[in-house]
């Protein structure tokens, strides 16, 4: 069988032959990752689990939820999707992430965490209440049982007695103390038989094997590997759920087995299974975390094909983070399971006293901060974009109403890339806008990041955000006056507002402008929240014309509040646009292209500069002169 | 003592003055009430629970954290607040919830549920490092548990160890089976006896007992009382807590005795309260539902002082959803334990196998009606604007990315009167316009409330909101064409945009204009999401001046979408301005009484129209002509 070779359905293949699929697909998904990269060790640790949900269900009928879904790739290898996988994570390629619009193979978009089950309950519900007979299984790791979310999904599908079948994927990897009590209480059941349970389970699913198979080897396994562990999960068993396990997630054969039973049961069934992240790729095994999310890397050792350049924000703001806590004994860091990704890895190691890792719970972290500065912290919550959007209501009512100084370091804001919809960080600006007292600062260099963030620590009232891209500098590394905003460049014809990552591109489209005998102002703002209308106000009388470049949605961006500002001022406007991300569901793709997906690359925003100074374009053209 | 008297220190009086203190407070609890309306039961409930506390704690240092502070009344005449209690929710008076600007007895906002346990935390951790050593203890209900953000709090603050205790009050009343698995698990709790780990607990609070007490006759209570119920509480000691209980909530002697104990330990404690909601005031006992939220009443038998007076939105949208029930199988209905509030209690006991109380966990109901909504079923998710807050994420990444048609029934939208700041329903209209693809409807009569919910269930695409206010019409009770804005009066000299409430005032007010020679256009948004830009815009080229009267926050208001929009199409507009409820954090009192202090009562938009139509203001003078 070729390797890019679609596979047929998985019901009728043997034990023998679903353990020659589970080598081959190893050595497929190790294959692509290593030239698109992507999310390697979690894929390779749910290879066995995947085989077996694929021998039981039909994917195109019965609905597989994922939960945070990148575990997804050998599902989507598994479904007629193999011979595209060299395109994963590329513009225009397979998604690494579940997509409904991808494959009705995919039930559902997981790009966040803890949504599962929630989702699983309520098509469980649909399926009893059209009086269908598909089956419903969400697929979640042990990561997301720290959100709240798939508590609040677990509690109430486990009471419903709606017949769903959730797998619990514990790697153990997500399991560590800084990650709350829920790790001791997965780790206690482990401890505890609970002998009779077992026995009766045990007998019930030898009832349930099909007969011809009783002697298969493959259910020798089995039949130790679940009387050895069937284990209380007295958490979910008082939920409502069946449960079972842990059980070896790398058996497939018993794997089969025991989702043949949970998917005949008539209530819910939680099935605990023990994988192990990376498996069967000795360099992912040995260090699973530097292949959770991984680049091209070297087949042979693992090695990265290549190097990251230079200096990101994250490791600016990790850098100058720690300098401000040796100074400063009130700073301290939170995260949400995002220790490495937001820089905070060495402050995690230098002041383990003040480093906070909260698990995948956004919302706790900012009420948290809202308890810590009250008496007397200064709390530094750094989050990517998009996760703080689980937030929003307690920045409001936790932090707001007191006007309390938690300080929120959004990483990841603006265009992530390969990641896709699920992760761009494109609506805080929005949403912060929204939050009374907040500020927001975004710098647009690593010089600016440090200097922004002792502003936010040192000098601003009341909550307050530092907004900074993914990766590095963007073309421009210059420093801000400290001013809310900054007129980088005079000029009479248009003035173009930029703030953050665009503001490279903008000098060099105001460069090229020049050439076409248009004198463009340039206006950065360094604080766009509360808007520094003054400044770009008093540009726009002068110019009488806007362009304003952003990296974030439109609806309730920047550029939307100064062209209501000037509408406001009285003043007209002879040609206004915004260049900016849309609605905000972008696709996944480089940086590159995405931006020039949004016109937001030098030669979209010149076009459209020279169409607001020139007045050339369908939008603009026969205005009323009013 | 007189019952205006302030109270002084508890920390002196013996367990019989606690008793009839508590008998004391109990009928003020009711005498206060029965006049100014506001939470009864709750209070009744906790009435030798806050005694017990304020004897052991010192809240002026020690930090007393409420979960959902309505709560609190017994606190607040024991903290310096008796005298005042007569001004109870009424504006300019005593908040009915927990406000650190009211008093430095009260540690934190507490207006939506879930949040003490992870606020207590921060606080405990602010208290360790800042070596200081005042206690924290966080006070919640069993209906917070319900919500995810209360496991991922206690998951983190029972693992982490920090000195904290946790008291839950469980009146048992939040808990019933369509609340989901945690009851289920807190029942069981009860059935299983751990007698070994009871006698060493018992033991050592009878070793931490005050001498000189051993023998008063309270203890006697405690002793049996701590016997008999000493119970595992597996999921609380699983996340690291010390569990102590359920214990008898209201011997005051023995709750004492508990907390004297619990507030000794260096490390979580978990005390578990069983309190009877309102007790000791035979109408609340009886009928603890109709006195949690309840109006004034007489004292005598609890008879409501005066009728809800016309039907209200919600009892309304309860109604027209039934009806679609009715001819619609896939209709379904969710609430988050608001089933009466939200006037679906009618569509429950009518369509029990298509309704869902979720309990207090909006993000999970979101993304529930995601799942229902995918596999065919018209998902109706009622819930209070303010509370709507906390699904921002799920309707970003459960709902748009794959523009599932899911319908959200906003209820309590614009001002809600005396419960204050924390529950106004100002921002949903700025948040939903940032999710792509939502559409918003805002009927202004009841009569457009059953069109909407109509035109929102049958012909609209993707996700959409249907926003209504508390209580019933303002003044209008005419119906719209079914487009998404109707010019409702024409004229010449202003633009007057409305919607919902604000269309019965903004239609008196074009009234009085006329009578001063003023002409305006009365435009009022039905669907102002997305915003019908071309009849404003006609509209505004006609006037050139604007003034939006809006019951929401002015930051990424429909207003200012009118203002961008003006400003993109090159109008000029010669006067503008919005009146709206500035930030949001708006105070309690009447809605009339917020009203007129945000400049929404006809009065104050009559003299903004004036001042936008004759330029006379400082805001719009002396502006360039441009």
């Amino acid at each position: 069988m070729n390797e890019r070779e679609e596979y047929p359905s998985l019901h009728g293949i043997s034990d023998r032959e679903a353990e020659e699929l589970c080598h081959k697909l190893r050595r497929r998904v190790v294959q692509v990752v290593s030239k698109t990269g992507g999310h390697l060790a979690s894929n390779l640790g749910a290879v066995e689990l995947t085989v077996a949900l694929h021998r039981v269900y039909d994917t195109g009928r019965d609905r597989l939820v994922f939960d945070v879904g990148h575990q997804c790739y050998i599902h989507k290898i598994l479904t007629g999707r193999n011979g595209r996988m060299e395109t994963l994570r590329t513009f225009g390629g397979v998604a690494g992430f579940p997509k409904p619009g991808e494959s009705v193979h995919d039930a559902s978009i997981a790009g966040h965490a803890s949504t599962a089950v929630s989702t699983a309950l309520g098509m469980a519900k649909a399926r009893t209440l059209t009086e269908q007979d598909y089956k419903v299984v969400a697929l979640l790791g042990d990561g997301s049982l720290t959100g709240g979310l798939a508590y609040e999904g677990l509690s109430m599908a486990g009471e419903s007695g709606e017949p769903l079948v959730v797998i619990l994927n514990d790697n153990g990897m997500s399991i560590d103390a800084s990650m709350g009590g829920v790790a001791h209480h997965l780790a206690q059941q482990r401890l505890k038989p609970q002998y009779l349970r077992g026995k009766r389970l045990y007998q019930k699913i030898m009832g349930a094997t099909p007969p011809g198979r009783v002697l298969h080897d493959g259910i020798h396994k089995v039949k130790e590997g679940v009387k050895a562990s069937l284990l209380p999960g007295s958490m979910f068993e008082n939920m409502g759920f069946q449960y079972m396990g842990p059980v070896d997630g790398h058996d497939v054969a018993g794997l089969t087995r025991l989702l043949t039973y949970a998917a005949a049961q008539d209530h819910p069934v939680l099935l605990h299974v023990k994988t192990v992240k990376g498996k069967g790729y000795p360099p992912a095994e040995r260090n699973p975390d530097a292949f959770h999310g991984t680049g091209p890397f070297r087949i042979k050792d693992g090695a990265p094909v290549k190097e990251g350049s230079g200096e990101s924000f994250s490791a600016r703001f990790g850098r100058e983070l720690c300098a401000l806590a040796e100074e400063d004994p009130r700073i301290c860091a939170l995260t949400a399971a995002m220790t490495g990704g937001t820089g905070l890895t060495d402050f995690a190691a230098r002041f383990p006293d003040r480093f906070f890792d909260v698990g995948i719970a956004e919302g706790h972290a900012v009420t948290m901060t809202a308890g810590m500065a009250k008496q007397g912290l200064v709390p530094v919550f750094a989050v990517y974009s998009t996760f703080f959007q689980r937030s929003y209501d307690m920045l409001l009512h936790d932090v707001a109403i007191d006007r309390l100084h938690c300080v929120f370091c959004v990483d990841r804001a603006g265009l992530v890339g390969d990641d896709g919809e699920t992760h761009h960080g494109l609506f805080d600006l929005s949403y912060l806008k929204t939050v009374p007292g907040m500020t927001v600062y975004t710098p647009a260099s690593l010089e600016e990041l440090s200097a922004m963030l002792r502003q936010a620590v040192y000098h601003t009232e009341g909550p307050v955000a530092v907004r900074y891209p993914r990766g590095g500098e963007n073309g421009w590394s210059g420093s801000s006056t400290g001013q809310p905003a900054d007129v980088l460049r005079q000029g009479t014809d248009l003035t173009m507002v930029t703030l953050g990552t665009m503001t490279g591109p903008v000098l060099a489209v105001a460069d090229r402008l020049a050439e076409e005998g248009i004198s463009a102002e340039v206006v950065k703002l360094n604080r766009p929240i509360p808007l520094p209308g003054e400044t770009v106000l008093a540009s726009l009388r002068k110019t009488g014309r806007l362009l304003a470049v952003q990296e974030c949605v439109e609806m309730g961006s920047p550029g939307q509040d100064i062209l209501a500002a000037a509408a406001l001022a009285g003043l007209t406007l002879r040609g206004a646009a915004l260049c900016s991300c849309g609605t905000g569901f972008v696709p996944h793709g480089t940086v590159a292209q995405l931006r020039q997906l949004c016109g937001l690359d030098e030669d979209s925003i010149f076009a459209k500069a020279m169409e607001v100074t020139r007045g050339g374009s369908e939008e603009t053209a026969g205005r009323p002169a009013h």
